[in-house]
């Protein structure tokens, strides 16, 4: 209400627009971001629309809309030139979701260049980033020409996506972590899309979550989530493709960082657990698809150690020693059966707590990670235990985490009688979702 | 999320809850309001919250929370000792809006202690303190001494709030306003009665609007609004009643300043424009009722110029010049009748935006007002005009405000045929609301 308006539009008005459940249209959804990110716009007043968003929703123009304006308000990459095509994998987060390590020289090994730009963990879900640094001189930084350098010779990079890249994402993601807005579908969507569709990339596989452990609950708004998205890749010219996957239960036998590079590493060289082994191996094939190699025999780059190779020259080319110890934490705490039976129920969500508690994830932006710090498991649901038999091991730099971790546990898992059906929610891959 | 918590709640965990529907405790509400006065939650926080209150509601319980705890963040004043009742009115903000003036002096000519703690105009509705400040030399701030000590002598007072009366809902007005959370009666209601009990008035009469001027809008809204706050009137032990009053047309002859300080003397004087006159004549005599004297002689009160010595003595307290000119403006434009035929439309929103455009409200928070400047109304609906005879004057500092204001005035007003029906949405004092 300024008696002479040097903008196009008022903020207010816009919020208002949403409030009452109206659409933006696509100028106003442009001014918006662009203010946004100069700090015309306020945290206060993009708090209040955000929230606003999360109640009354967006309409798929309006998502693109945004997509776009957050793309627009950083700088927009290319591997043009590389030779090779270029495919990418997100997964919106899983406890003990370590994929991306044993998978981006998969693909890489199959002569695809994989760029995959990645983010740090906050909360309860751990940050492919974190893990990578548990390998002694290990740097997540890379410039954009080392980027392109080593897509060229190694193949595959996993990185940390620069500060230029959608910033106005950036600066709003930050703020939906503080004003109860993450677990908004339009709000998500733009925000993954908005860095994959800049970072790119020629094709993308998502992995989206469902389940305990994931944040979006239940299996049908990971489906929304990832038609939501889906759609926004191909609109934008990235050929795209979801896995809908189950997260009620961890990833394997590891949930924190150097545990999780260990057990990456068994899988590159043709072990690892069934569970981590079969997501691998169904997204390289989604990603090989992608890029144009429906058939490529995927089981055999791991069999053969074609992948393991591709992962040595990827961590030696930057700065990490793939054959150095990791670190290993000097307290541990292990929890046995109290009774015969079989392990029914082993929950993602209070162990992806437990283990963040230990030390393994960080509480705020600029805390540090323990790398040593996590969770092993001895058994996965359906197994058969006895009692005094290991269950699970907690790991940290300092025994006192212990008491906090155990309180996160508490009713996390359950041995029933044998013949007991485990309560893992279905299979591990439900579905996919193709443009 | 902190791994170690040393406060009682998470407000994360609270804005969820209202964002999907829940309540808030009382602890809870306790400490939101504690905590973003000292600002521990951020703005970009309770922008948020307010939008989920306003999209999801707030039960009474709740509402009533909000206002004790708002309540709480600051001093609480009282007025025993003075040895008469205190009554006090509020007003939801209106076009031409200047019953206060006479309306303070009318009740208090009666022996009752009117403590009219006021604000100043955002927007298109005026505000008292700035119409008060048209006549030279008055000042609006007074010590808790000076606004005791002039309603034991005077009986009544006109001034600014303190800013130690409710300071978290000062900090959350100021936030409501830039974040499109405006028009949501949990947070009118909360706000207007946390400062009403803060400062101690044994009585209090709502003027809630409806109307095109209003910023409720319909009647049933502004019901619901005056309902919510009687009751929590009530439960704070303040007797509160409302009457609910139409704001589609502006009240009397002047929109403005200084052209309503003059208006509202001569209601004073025993004339004054017959809607003025009626609902301050209303509003006194609810005022008084609650007062414990349901039998005043009102009218007469302003007849034999009791009222009147009243009003001046208040004003000479508070160091103004009852008898001093008021400031004119230089310039003026007057528009005339188009038409024979009768006025059958004059919207207050309109009528009140252009007076705000002409200098008479500020934009923002730190502007000064024009108090010359404003709208002198010569005809109101219902009354027949004549081709060329003068519809209203503006008056300005300078005539380049002329135009933006004329613009708002396209389709505010329209003449008839003869014999039309007035559009002015019912009568001028719809309803009243009663514990």
């Amino acid at each position: 209400m300024t008696d002479t308006a040097p903008e196009a539009f008022d903020v207010v008005d816009l919020i208002r627009t949403k409030r009452d459940g109206g659409e933006l249209s696509t100028p106003e959804i442009d001014w918006l971001v662009s203010r946004y990110a100069t700090g015309f716009v306020g945290d206060e007043q993009m708090a209040a629309l955000a929230m606003a968003i999360f109640l009354n929703g967006m309409a798929p123009r309006e998502i693109a809309d945004l997509t776009l304006a957050m793309i627009a308000s950083g700088e927009r990459m290319s591997f043009e030139g590389l030779g090779k095509p270029t495919v990418d994998k997100h997964s919106t987060g899983g406890v003990g979701d370590k994929i991306t390590l044993p998978l981006m020289p998969l693909v890489a090994s199959f002569g695809v260049a994989v760029p995959q730009l990645s983010g740090r963990g906050l909360g309860h879900t751990g940050g492919t980033l974190d893990k990578l640094e548990s390998i002694p001189g290990w740097r997540a930084e890379l410039t954009n020409a080392e980027l392109r350098e080593q897509l060229r010779t190694v193949g595959g990079v996993v990185c940390a996506a620069g500060a230029e890249l959608a910033p106005a994402d950036k600066k709003l993601y930050a703020l939906r972590d503080v004003t109860g807005t993450v677990e908004c579908i339009p709000l998500i969507a733009s925000s993954i899309m908005s860095k994959k569709i800049a970072e790119g990339t020629d094709s993308l596989v998502l992995d989206v979550k469902f389940g305990d452990g994931s944040f979006m609950g239940d299996i049908d708004r990971s489906r929304a989530l990832a038609e939501t998205m889906v759609r926004l890749g191909e609109d934008a010219g990235v050929r795209t493709s979801a896995l809908l996957t189950n997260m009620n239960v961890p990833l394997g036998f590891t949930i924190g960082n150097a545990n999780e590079v260990r057990e990456s590493v068994e899988v590159l060289a043709g072990g690892g657990p069934a569970d981590v082994v079969e997501l691998t191996v169904e997204l390289a094939r989604e990603m090989l698809r992608l890029a144009g190699q429906p058939d490529a025999d995927v089981e055999g780059a791991l069999a053969s150690g074609r992948a393991m190779d591709t992962w040595r020259a990827a961590i030696r080319a930057q700065g990490g020693d793939p054959d150095a110890p990791l670190p290993v934490a000097p307290e541990t705490h292990t929890v046995t059966a109290e009774r015969d039976g079989v392990l029914v129920e082993q929950r993602a969500l209070p162990f992806g707590v437990a283990a963040w508690r230990l030390g393994a994830g960080r509480a705020r932006k600029q805390d540090p990670v323990i790398h040593s710090a996590g969770i092993d498991l001895h058994a996965k649901p359906g197994d058969a235990v006895r009692a005094g038999q290991p269950l699970f091991t907690l790991h940290a730099e300092d025994a006192a985490r212990f008491a906090r971790a155990l309180d996160a546990l508490d009713g996390a898992y359950e041995i029933a009688d044998a013949g007991t059906e485990p309560r893992t929610g279905g299979p591990l891959i439900a579905g996919t979702v193709n443009p």
